[in-house]
């Protein structure tokens, strides 16, 4: 969330309107979106709203939404997410209180989740800042992997509105048939991820996936359609939708 | 200080070339300058000499340094001030410790100094952020007496490399005659401005100043000589520079 | 237009669905929204649709859309709207085309509409760029009459979802009523100014407008009905929307 | 050249000071580095020198100097070119004139020389901007050969004070020894490359190289020195440094 400037007051509108349907929200930190004004009207929402917040850091990179793979050094990447997660929780510390989680964004989190010196950077900073915090990563990635190693508690993310491909990989972006945009599919990739933890890849074989936490992007064109039928559906099969 | 960003290295050498002859330093937290690397290797370099580290935040405004005036909302002066603390401190947090003080920088430095509702705005969002944060001003700015209002504990400010208006203020550095370029003239303006609280104006006249700490530009052509000098002098006269 | 990045299709969507009820466009630059992919978009397709193309040049200010006054020097103004125009007009070059005019955004067309030093940074920029460009301005500005001293073609612009004050200015967007959200009260005020060449002020007084071109803002929440709406109805009265 | 703000004017000084040992120049587009008044000061006073000018369009990527690969679609690596070219190529139009060549900067330069698709929307941007542009490129790279197939100009360019790997890329800065800090060991590089057409790799192997132009980084701590050698020595040999 928060993954616009502050001038397109309906964009921080949806956000908003997304809230009474999830229990945890991933807040853009001012490199690939967001700036300090949506932070902190976002932070102070989530915390009324009663939803745990967590850190979205990424590449700085706004032109591309931080969606490009970039070759940033372990030692850069190490610093840019310490220097987000202190800008965010900034904001949780004048409402005394503190982040619960982090999930790297975009390129960040997919080259993570492929690649344990980049993970491991992303991990140490994560634990060197708060070891508490919990790391929500791509489920079966080396983001999970090394987190574990590290002693950071772990949530295995799955995707609501994203395909899948064998080897547990997002389809990505540019190709087509990466994003879901009908309801019923979504909603069945969600149930068969939360019930059964597998997903159907594209290529049509099934694979295994945790959920322990599913994202759905606020800026999808179905976002709120998407979060309230879930929410509904997993209620009614007695799955509740809950923080920690 | 870190005002530059991490591809020149000499700037860097620069700045640790001064630690030896100044007790605290104010970092650039990247709205002006610096960026998460620079910023991690001056804390570590600080933390390290002993000196004590505050926050330096700005407008965003890389291309005019900070140093244009700009209209923002005081909302969102509070909350770039959050911000830029928060993604500082960071880089304390993971040392086990934490922010010595907030210095605004360049315009946010020099508006907040005469109009009381940007000084309230900057004071509010550093004691909120926390509250044994000393606030560095101006010398008999609104800062300082915004601060002292709000129970913020203040340093008035005297500039070794500046010089002064009738009012107190600093010559803007759109005018010529700013900025202070020979090394024995600024130390005896920082003489007369440690031992006798004033300061000769470019208008001749002689006003009062309070020097709790004296301000030295990192990135002035002189600054390595300066600061040496005012060390060796102020020395030798029995004052020492010393954090708290 | 072009007032987003290029990752919310449909925010050019809205751009496109604009282009049948106007005539001339003015393209984001990259300084205050806009990027090199979306601006290579919307020219393409504003060519497709015969309509006239012009740069709309800011400050460099992302976090606040242009829309805070800044303290910048006339040299860099100047400086600053040759690098933009350049920028975007490259993207009509490789189309075998060029700029049809220019127009100020934000708080530099606000800025330039009062002060005749900042007018004359601008407007000597479009002339020496090219001497052949419309400037567009505020009916009645400062940026007006410098363009005609300067010998440049000029349009007065007057505003289809913005009120007036009483000296002509827009009332700024920090003040309540600033906006025009009302679709009926947006048509008599475009009517009334068109075919009567003056406007309602927020005080109650009318003053004199001159309307060679009406601005719509194609991010408002009611853009394409106003569009829509305004253009059939001044088509009705026998005005019709043109390109030169 | 320009590849620093317009706030530290020793900067510029150091660019300055090169013009009379070299014949042409690469100036920074605000992309990696500079800004609208760098570029306007750096293409007036190259051009009162009479020295050509390019432009050194890069990533948009400021942290990290353009130096990181970018994973980037080629429609928009053509739009960041163009949208360059256009911005710089101003500055050389209100002098009445315009750019020479065009010589991709940092990381954008390294990936193009070894990907024939990049290569290709660099060179196919160049050529539509402007089909008389020459395009710098390093001697031996698909980014010259994907030149020459679109029949622009090319100019193989070797360099001063980088070392060479067997593949006749750079290494790069990441590796230990990528930078020549030695005046005579880059002396007699460029002698060996301007004279014979070879270079000594960094396993010990002679390659072959073309030396259309020799590039020396402005912002290396030898610049000058090495720039003022090389002139000198090259005049010496009866190898005249000049523009087309």
């Amino acid at each position: 969330m928060g993954e616009s400037t502050s001038l397109w007051p309906y964009h921080i509108d949806n956000d908003i309107a997304l809230l009474p349907f999830i229990s945890s929200v991933n807040i853009a930190c001012g490199f690939h979106a967001g700036d300090a004004h949506t932070m902190h009207e976002l932070v102070d929402t989530a915390l009324t709203a009663g939803i745990a917040i967590g850190a979205h850091p990424a590449f700085a990179d706004l032109v591309n939404f931080g969606r490009s793979n970039m070759n940033v050094s372990p030692v850069k990447i190490y610093d840019l997410v310490i220097y987000q997660l202190g800008a965010l929780d900034a904001f949780l510390k004048i409402n005394g209180t503190k982040l619960q989680h982090v999930k790297p964004h975009g390129a960040l989190y997919n080259m993570a989740a492929k690649d344990p010196v980049l993970a491991s950077a992303v991990c140490k900073a994560v634990s060197d800042y708060d070891a508490g915090l919990i790391l929500y990563g791509l489920s079966g990635s080396e983001l999970i992997n090394v987190a574990n190693t590290l002693q950071l508690k772990t949530y295995s993310e799955v995707f609501a509105d994203r395909t899948y491909q064998e080897d547990g990989s997002l389809t990505p972006r540019t190709q087509a048939g990466a994003m879901i945009d009908d309801e019923e599919q979504s909603l069945q990739q969600v149930l068969q991820m939360a019930l059964h933890g597998t997903v159907h890849c594209t290529t049509g074989k099934t694979i295994l996936v945790k959920a322990d936490t599913i994202c759905i992007h606020s800026d999808g064109a179905k976002a709120l359609a998407f979060a309230r039928r879930i929410h509904q559906t997993l209620n009614k099969k007695g799955i509740e939708i809950r923080t920690v």
